[in-house]
């Protein structure tokens, strides 16, 4: 134990935009350069320099050891903290963003005026709605089963309305507790793997290979067609499976996720399918692991209106719990989930419920193919400009990412070379698992004059 | 292990209103009267009657045991079950819930105009944003510092917002880990206690004293005016406290939680100070922890608009980690708890938030405070009508709620006396821990003509 010099302490900024956040290493080392021994209660007082000589009082409550583990900040807060250094560095610098995937395209107004409806509606004593089911609204659970799950036995009550994806796998971690092994792909969204380390499933960092121990890293590569080998993965309770993947585009086909859910089951594991992206798809591969006969018992999906509907700050997503899909001991997971729902969250907001709502109508579904087919456009003029300038390049056909090979190189290297020379934010491979480096992820999500122009600087820098 | 009838799984409905998930323990029991033995991985088949000849698949995960501890369903969906079955049996009876706290007052239009104006312009290229901060837009969290802790010290990047009060006390669960002890008021609002239990930090349910293991339940009675005894109360990591108290309506004075703030200290403990209702009080008491001098170093606060605003749909809350509230190693809780709503959690849906900024502008607050001021005239025709059937009340001062007694009785008697008899529903106060037990809890939130009706059947009832 360490005291602290309490004048940093006064300006370091909560923020993700915060560098302090980044290097809690870094943040211990400085404490211990203070070689001042606290008493385990009470206040206690700096013995530095008179000028800081302040009072600093520390509780007697442990750290949890999981968050220690964490490595650095989580991937795109660090990627918007060396963002915020470049504008600093050149503030006139016209930087345009292809890093952390957000969506950039208005929401169209069949699905906006549905919310404003909705928001007006709460002023009305008809129109007003407190508390709602926990587990979302009955008319939107129906649509979401009717529309993604039509015919493949998937009903109304499997499904379990959320404020988005990233937030329902933290909650799935949860329901799974810390005595349970999982897989991922390698590389894959950083949520999977750092939710599992605050929940305490994993072992540390292990800085050779750049792994958390007791975690099974799934490698998918351009050799294999970026779907694991199967007969090398160790079982685990629980595989994360993206697809189409984020960060690399690759989408698995249906041969290959008949294997998956053949492994799963010869191993008694528990899939977390997450198909975030499937809108996207344009090839003939299933739009859900639910089209696999057999997944029901083995297979959980999340996804999310994120990326469909332009949705990633109005927040709605949605997982999958099928009653098939039993414990060990009999009892269905979805059970769990239901009790963690009710007890760690209140549903979503009612105003994009009703958002999501308007989505799933004929003239929403139908604006949101248009949404996502100008962002696949723009996936088409990333693609083709690394092409053009020769580099191998993955994904972009059923996914909104253009997974580019830098082959030898370091993704970090190439992130800030691309970033101070083109004033492009990209993600850097490596952000992703050991697997990623030597890749850069470029999103497609952008203005078009933006993607054009970045692809204009990006022929500049390569050609 | 055992194998068990799919007819019985097919018909189990997902909802918090189904008793399928009130029941656990017969649940498993019925699974162990099929005494079949199930192979650890594959399908099995069950060898019950050949009409109930089916093929159970069950995975190989096991079930997180601190799931298994809880007990029953999580209370608020019990009472709805409850009141549910009611309606089945008395299908013409005129309900009245002043059962689960939950607004029936329309949203003043200057909140919803202002939400319905983002939507609206969410479709517009100026108006739209993708991802917000994960802590929060900047104008509303300088607008809670302002309005809330204003001359207090608490900073705008002390304050995270999010989609309410219960889910952070989650993300604050899994903050703290599983290694901690906590102490709660009993009674206490239930999400405490069972977040504990999901995130390991508890024993068994113990039923001889209706309590889990390795939580220390701070009584709190009539005798000692709702503020337990300090110096009985055994060290803890973690101090839960609501002031004012979900659900005994009584509020902490100046004093007594200067004594709170002491007692933390002195234990090295950390306090999570439950606000939700602090714009209820009437009374000179202290509206935030942080009135207190000290508190920064111990304590969070957890608040939220759903009782303010009518937000309990729309979700909208808020937690204070002080910068200079520090973990045993020196290391700012404030920097971890930036991790985990970074990591497990994407930030409020912005509509909510534009909502937020309009409830702390001028007109906004006044709107409030017209809302909370008609609950509070509901509450007063609650008290003074059990008063005036001799009943001790308790509460309802500071707070939306009654707390009404009925000594020698169990709470779930009375509340099926009550629902049986009056049609109205209300919230057992067992339900709140072993201290609430010969408690009924009245929630003031209601249209007046269905609290002056719900008074008139007590007075029947009751006279």
């Amino acid at each position: 134990m360490a005291a602290m010099n309490t004048n940093n302490l006064g300006t370091s900024t909560i923020s993700s935009l915060s560098s302090a956040f980044l290097a809690p290493t870094s943040f211990n080392s400085r404490a211990r350069s203070v070689p001042v021994r606290v008493k385990r209660i009470g206040v206690i007082k700096c013995v530095a320099a008179p000028q800081q000589e302040q009072t600093v009082y520390q509780t007697n409550v442990s750290r949890n050891a999981n968050m220690a583990k964490l490595q650095a900040g989580y991937l795109f807060p660090e990627i918007a903290r060396r963002r915020a250094a470049h504008l600093q560095k050149y503030p006139n610098a016209q930087v345009i963003s292809l890093g952390i995937g957000d969506t950039t395209e208005p929401i169209p107004e069949v699905i906006t005026s549905a919310m404003a409806k909705r928001c007006l509606g709460l002023s009305t004593l008809e129109g007003y709605s407190g508390y709602g089911a926990e587990q979302g609204e009955k008319l939107l659970r129906a649509a979401i089963a009717s529309t993604f799950y039509s015919n493949l036995g998937i009903e109304e009550d499997d499904i379990f309305v959320s404020d988005g994806a990233k937030c329902d796998i933290s909650r799935l971690q949860l329901l799974f507790g810390s005595n349970v092994k999982m897989a991922v792909q390698d590389p894959s969204y950083p949520a999977y793997v750092d939710s599992s380390v605050i929940m305490g499933q994993t072992g540390q960092f292990q800085k050779d290979v750049q792994k958390y121990g007791n975690i099974e890293y799934m490698r998918c590569t351009p050799e294999n067609g970026f779907f694991p080998d199967l007969s090398t993965v160790a079982r685990t309770d629980i595989i994360f499976f993206c697809s189409p993947n984020n960060p690399t585009g690759a989408a698995a086909n249906r041969d290959q996720l008949t294997q998956l859910v053949k492994f799963a089951k010869e191993n008694g594991s528990i899939i977390v399918f997450d198909s975030a992206y499937a809108m996207y798809m344009s090839d003939d591969n299933p739009r859900t692991i639910f089209e696999i006969p057999g997944a029901k018992e083995v297979a959980i999906e999340t996804s999310s209106f994120s990326k469909y509907a332009g949705f990633t700050g109005v927040r709605l997503g949605w997982t999958v719990v099928p009653k098939q899909l039993l414990f060990s001991d009999g009892f269905p997971v979805a059970k769990d989930f239901n009790r963690i729902v009710c007890t760690c969250f209140n549903g979503a907001s009612n105003i994009p419920q009703a958002g999501g709502l308007a989505c799933l109508s004929p003239e929403g579904l139908k604006a949101m193919q248009e949404v996502i087919g100008f962002y696949k456009e723009n996936t088409k003029i990333i693609v083709d400009t690394f092409n053009s300038l020769g580099f191998k390049v993955y994904g972009g056909a059923n996914a909104p990412y253009v997974w580019v090979h830098f082959p030898g190189r370091s993704s970090w290297d190439v992130f800030s070379e691309i970033l101070e020379k083109t004033h492009v934010v990209t993600t850097p491979g490596s952000g992703f698992g050991p697997g990623g480096e030597g890749f850069i992820r470029v999103s497609a999500f952008g203005h078009r004059k933006n993607v054009l122009e970045a692809c204009r600087r990006f022929k500049e820098l390569y050609r």
